[in-house]
């Protein structure tokens, strides 16, 4: 056995069984150690932004450990974005990189570089193995970092001649400690502020957006009256049918603050505390009404499950609440506008259908019009970096194929990763892609009259907009082996989703919005 | 004025004429300045990889700083891969990287990174401003780096409140220091070996591949017999009639040592001693044969040039040495081997025309065959971080208007970055793109079979082959907004390169290989 052979094996025991890759000459024992152990399927992604973006999908649906493989500094570097967007989400995935063999690295090749200062700002744990010898241990080591509850981005880095220098064994898997409880301190403080404010909000995010969770949200509602706010970005959240309704915090901070206003005290479960994406000169960056009493019951890193559950005991909440659904929507006739986009979403999400959404301006709207849709997992841009999306979906769809996943795509972010088309193609994921083309970077339009350009000039414009030349997206998406169609009313977008939904495999609608 | 109104007139006073961007919202005041001053043309590019390969391809060919502005941590990492190459390739590129305004990084907000921990295994130079009252001085500074001979990238990170702050002046621009120049003792030591060996090797790379070193070279070559050899993956090279012939290093190490054995002496120019590109084991790092004696005349960051000229002055080498050219190809019939690519491109080529070259495998051979073409200018891929050559090409084309521009493209690599045929699409960019499409990472099935698998398993085939589905190349490219077509034989792509090359404005021609 070899290095790259014990590393294989014992990414196997201990539960991996996927690696999105895009490996280079240095990772080449590592391709053959797959082949050889053959227990993880290996997924080729065109470029390393979709391999890191589907480890997060693949992480939020499995709610086991992902895996990459990448090719040494400037191959992992075009996956950082992604992989931000994973810390964000808590994601666990092991992620591989290859370097060179240990005496080539003295000669500054071509392809050298600071492995480490570029993997650190993503990674919860980063490691350069030293030997072939200690790779096995090295890799328990890092799934477990990764598994490390509620999860996060483990990197080791993998030299050359340690993938093929002779190796003892396959490690045995190592126990991930236990998630810290929420001392009782903090459920007997946050019944108080319950009890106490007649006018609260529930605040939820992480851990806190999950079924379990949420099914003890709605007791602490039904007993208190308390409203669910969500946070403006979760990493996976289940809604619709038989889940409470769960608004989430406005984008913009002055919109946040406002929709906060009417309550006095806020329990926080899962989430930090709310903080604006970005600072404004004269708007605050803490999203927390003045006079609002504070109480952070669970932070992320603890169980939120059970606190909550706790939470509903102490305050004596009813074991079943009834729930009452929000209407579906109707199919919706008519333009192309975001909640005419919302609610064909929220009349069709077929049952545990996975929405992932980075519909950006559009998909803002979306949310809110397909609040009664059938019971369903929706996924977000936790991190805020754009051309998350596609890759999410693709992820998502290979730790879920029986679901049907939608990917409902802002066209600015899309082009980031579109290459992610290619691997639903190759792999026949089960990926309805819904492109929202309204040629512009339209928030960065919006932010621009926040900054007090109301009047654009033409580089502000051109820096803006998606046309001249105008995308097609289905001339794309053709070029990549999915089969697409154009729609430009609500009525046609209605048509052509009951015509996909159905039907098993990748494919994709363009919104000419 | 503002913080961001002194950082672009200072940019613009410095001789910074183009800035490739991606802004966010973080950008929005410095998008505003663009806008204001007029001086500076912004290239929106729709990722962020194509600003950085842009930013390097507008520097390689206009031998002044580029510009790019990206977005936050995340928006620069895409960057990274290019800006890795543009490292090697000594390009001078003023990066500027907007960040939160400093009372909202304390919240950690999703965008939040260690900006300076990313921007550092590619920066020359790396500055966070401290006020809007210190970045006028801070950007002049970062010119300066970024301008000091040969060129480097230089990193000005720049808070939103810098940005939006009040500023006095725009700075004036800062004297770069001259290059240093090669001493005497070395000249006199690479003369004495010249003479003493019959056999012996001009190693050129960097500034020693461009005219004027060329020229001196050619005058060495006449007085001593040595041959030219040029680095593996050069930034610049000027070749084709009226150029001496310079052979390119072959990549693999036994190659390359065997292409250098005949030779008793090397003396190097412009370029860090050969090394391979990946270390195997039973290989050599260092690709200087055994007895080989070395001179260093000029390293890459002195005055190359001016070095090769004392050195053809104390060999007492004629003024004006005849230059034999190869002989032009004959266009090509027949299949499409990468002989016959290379003919067709040797011999259609126009005058003054920019090859930029990341053919992979395919390029290789067609080095050699096009040797005998009209004068061109050749760049290369020059850290080996795969899709370069799209972007690399829309900023030649951007720094070279009146020039024909050819990208000449592997199918893996081109998918890294095919965002770049938009921006060639909207700025009207005079550029043929050739796409090599093998529907296979080639090389690294060469490479499998290095590392001894001689038959591939399911797995490694899976990674190594594009197919499954086929990329169109046609379809992304209408998608884009460029014409394109897809040619199988020799004939075919003669006939569509006779047929693009008369016209302006960008066009695809699909090779199916």
């Amino acid at each position: 056995m070899n290095g790259a052979e014990s590393l294989v094996r014992t990414a196997q025991a201990c539960g991996i069984k996927v690696c999105f890759a895009n490996p280079g000459t240095t990772e080449m024992p590592l391709v053959a150690a797959l082949d050889a152990s053959a227990g993880i399927r290996p997924v080729l992604a065109l470029f390393e932004g979709v391999c890191s973006g589907a480890a997060d999908g693949y992480a939020r649906m499995s709610d086991s450990p992902a895996m990459t493989l990448l090719h040494l500094g400037p191959g992992f570097a075009n996956s950082i974005a992604n992989f931000h967007n994973a810390r964000r989400a808590r994601s666990a995935v092991l992620n591989v990189i290859g370097n060179h063999a240990i005496w080539h690295l003295q000669y500054d090749a071509p392809l050298t570089s600071d492995i480490f200062s570029l993997a650190r700002p993503v990674s919860g744990w980063v490691r350069e193995s030293s030997s072939s010898m200690a790779l096995a241990r090295d890799t328990a080591e890092a799934i477990a970092a990764a598994g490390h509850y509620p999860g996060k981005v483990a990197t080791l880095i993998v030299r050359a001649d340690c993938q093929w220098d002779a190796a003892d064994a396959a490690a045995a898997p190592i126990e991930v400690p236990s998630m810290p409880h929420v001392a009782d301190a903090a459920i007997d403080r946050a019944a108080v502020m319950l009890r106490k404010h007649q006018s609260s909000v529930l605040y939820l995010g992480g851990q806190g957006l999950r079924a379990r969770s949420l099914a003890a949200a709605a007791r602490i509602a039904a007993r208190t009256g308390c409203v669910l706010i969500a946070e403006t970005f979760p990493a996976r959240m289940e809604r619709g049918a038989g889940y409470p309704a769960v608004a989430r915090l406005p984008y913009f901070p002055e919109q946040a603050l406002e929709a906060l206003a009417p309550y006095h005290a806020m329990v926080i479960a899962g989430a930090p505390k709310p903080v604006a994406f970005f600072g404004y000169p004269d708007a605050p960056s803490v999203l927390i009404p003045q006079g609002c009493q504070v109480e952070m019951l669970a932070e992320p890193e603890t169980g939120v499950a059970a606190a909550l559950e706790a939470l509903a005991e102490a305050l004596g909440a009813p074991a079943r609440p009834k729930i009452l659904d929000a209407e579906r929507p109707a199919k919706p006739s008519g333009p192309l506008s975001a909640a005419n986009i919302g609610a064909a979403l929220g009349a069709l999400i077929p049952d545990h259908g996975i929405l992932m959404d980075e519909g950006a301006t559009t998909g803002f709207s979306a949310y809110a019009t397909s609040i009664g849709a059938r019971p369903h997992t929706y996924l977000s841009l936790t991190g805020g970096a754009i051309g998350q999306g596609l890759p999410c979906a693709t992820g998502a769809a290979v730790a879920s194929p029986d679901r049907k996943v939608i990917a409902f795509q802002a066209d600015g972010g899309g082009m980031y990763t579109l290459q992610a088309l290619w691997t639903n193609a190759r792999e026949s994921l089960d990926v309805i892609t819904i492109i929202c083309n309204n040629r512009a970077y339209r928030i960065l339009q919006v932010e621009l009259a926040r900054a007090g350009v109301t009047e654009p000039g033409k580089y502000a414009r051109s820096l803006t907009r998606l046309d001249e030349p105008e995308i097609n997206w289905v001339d794309l998406a053709r070029g990549m082996g999915v089969p697409g169609v154009r729609v430009s009313t609500a009525d046609e977008l209605v048509r052509e989703l009951e015509r996909a939904l159905p039907e098993r495999g990748p494919k994709l609608i363009e919104m000419m919005m």
